[in-house]
């Protein structure tokens, strides 16, 4: 009966969940435009399998709400499926997830609890998109210059950090409603001390991104201002070396890259000595790292990019430009044309 | 890049599905009255780990569609995350996924793919309403008489035969978008011959449950010409004996029930044999087998249980009477009365 025992705290935690919880299925609110999304979070494949479970739930949160991002959509509503080992934290989990929902407006509507060895929690999240519909990845157009939200690479260098020994401080009671703090994390012995502050940063982007919301509802009002104009976004999860053909395909695009650009969309210097340090090269965590969570956009030329509603530490910055030949190129400050690195490739060279 | 490769496959698969992959979010249909909810299905938990992924995938459906069966709801659309092993037949459950669910009218919109160790499969689906909102374990009265779809325990007979030794005969190719049938099922081999249809029944029942659909839209409907008249449903997944104090308590009532009608929820005499084989008691297995996947509903006495629109092979049952006194009891035919075993009991006796 301890599934009967979590139910019944956990309407007790939410007015909207005590609504909700207690009958075979949710009743949803019916939405104008409605746009949903599912993703999933499984232990030792997204993250490290001793996290802690508060930290788990925002990053299950987050990683959904960057897809309603990219749709420049407002989260409305979710329904969770948690399977998890005996030991599991559910009521820490819920607490964190609860809290960080409301800030972003999604309302847990009700789930499905199982028992299991590895954990795998699943979130659908629904939202509403604007007046114009969702934005998607099929509005780009040759000459739209293509924009990252930044940065790149950081989570990459993150989850490496984890793997080369980073670890965090044990939880505490009191602070599941907290999110994680700079100071909880624990770097490798003998990382240099000018790298620390970076490498928690990469950590925490690692562990805790944060969804482009406004940005991604600012695009969309943009997008219905200009009547007649398109724009393109999608989130990045997979890597730009994989997600901008994506974008390309199903635009009927083509584009040009600029690798001085691209090195840039780690931040600074500090980024290419963590890289030294992990062993990794630079360019390749920016490129093919994943899990960035922030969003790529095609613009016209003449719109500023709203950088303003991007979250505090995003680097935005325009990467390259579309064209109507469907090549992608990587284009050097030296005027070198290079194929675009999709998949295929182990080393960019340095 | 082969999630890349199974998607353009899947793309080719539905015409729904075509237009829905490729972005971030997928758009789904405004509705008046949604309604939704999620089930997960993980191998070892739910199901035998060696089974045929295309029976993961119906079972995944029906499970859901039974959720939306006891809210009286119509399938809409529905999005899928899919965690599972390297060897998983990805091709082989989503061609049995669509299939099945085209079959009950729900499009499948979009989902998520993770590799696990194992397989679990996470399906949200969503639902219209009828007219006058969704049913719910909240409108039993007293004096309704309660009744079960059923059958009940076959379920969970079928789950012990499998436990027994029961298999089934390795899936062949060209059966993904066939049903599992009777042939398939290999008993074991001590069974007596006078149990084996019933046998491969209970296995069959309990590895594909049927969504009984029709049953709570029409149950909807009357409700709707019935104004003023409430009446309750749910699904029994967790066994008689657990959901039943949930209805009750839900709707502020108790129940008397009836040990002569519940023994027959099971069909026939060859059940009790069946058990005495699987060393079960039946009534143990009738009230706390669990996963019957049928409805239990609460109606006003001059109402007619609507049995022409359960599915082929089921046997509804008035079972009891709801009281105003909130206990409930279980009478027997002489009378005697005592407490409901929720819960914390082992054995009910013979």
């Amino acid at each position: 009966m301890a599934e009967d025992d979590l139910i019944r705290w956990l309407r007790e935690q939410d007015e909207g969940l005590r609504q909700a919880l207690g009958d075979d299925v949710a009743t949803t609110p019916a939405l104008s435009r409605p746009v949903a999304t599912v993703d999933s979070q499984i232990a030792g494949v997204h993250f490290p399998p001793e996290l802690d479970s508060a930290h788990v739930a925002r990053r299950l949160l987050a990683v959904n709400l960057s897809d309603l991002a990219a749709a420049g959509a407002s989260p409305r509503w979710g329904l969770l499926s948690l399977a998890a080992p005996p030991a599991f934290d559910h009521r820490r989990f819920f607490r964190a997830f609860l809290a960080a929902s409301k800030v972003h407006g999604l309302q847990l509507l009700g789930g499905d609890l199982s028992s299991t060895e590895q954990l795998v929690a699943t979130l659908t999240a629904v939202g509403e998109a604007g007046d114009s519909g969702p934005l998607s990845r099929r509005g780009a157009a040759p000459g739209h210059r293509l924009w990252v939200s930044g940065p790149l690479g950081l989570s990459a260098a993150g989850r490496h950090l984890l793997n080369a020994g980073a670890t965090l401080n044990p939880p505490r009671e009191q602070q599941a409603e907290k999110e994680l703090s700079d100071a909880q994390i624990q770097l490798p012995a003998k990382l240099p001390p000018e790298l620390h502050e970076l490498a928690r940063r990469c950590v925490l982007h690692h562990l805790l991104p944060r969804p482009h919301l406004a940005l991604g509802q600012e695009l969309a009002h943009l997008s219905q201002l200009g009547e007649g104009t398109t724009l393109a976004t999608m989130d990045l999860s997979d890597g730009l070396a994989r997600d901008l053909p994506r974008m390309a395909a199903a635009s009927g695009t083509g584009a040009q890259m600029e690798l001085a650009a691209l090195r840039q969309a780690s931040g600074d210097e500090l980024f290419h000595q963590l890289c030294l340090w992990l062993q990794r090269d630079p360019l390749d965590l920016i490129l093919r790292g994943g899990e960035d969570y922030c969003l790529l956009a095609a613009l016209p030329t003449s719109w500023t990019f709203p950088r303003e509603l991007c979250p505090p530490g995003c680097a935005p910055l325009a990467i390259g430009t579309c064209t109507s030949d469907p090549k992608l190129v990587l284009a050097s400050a030296d005027g070198h044309h290079r194929p675009w690195p999709d998949g295929g490739w182990d080393h960019l060279g340095p």
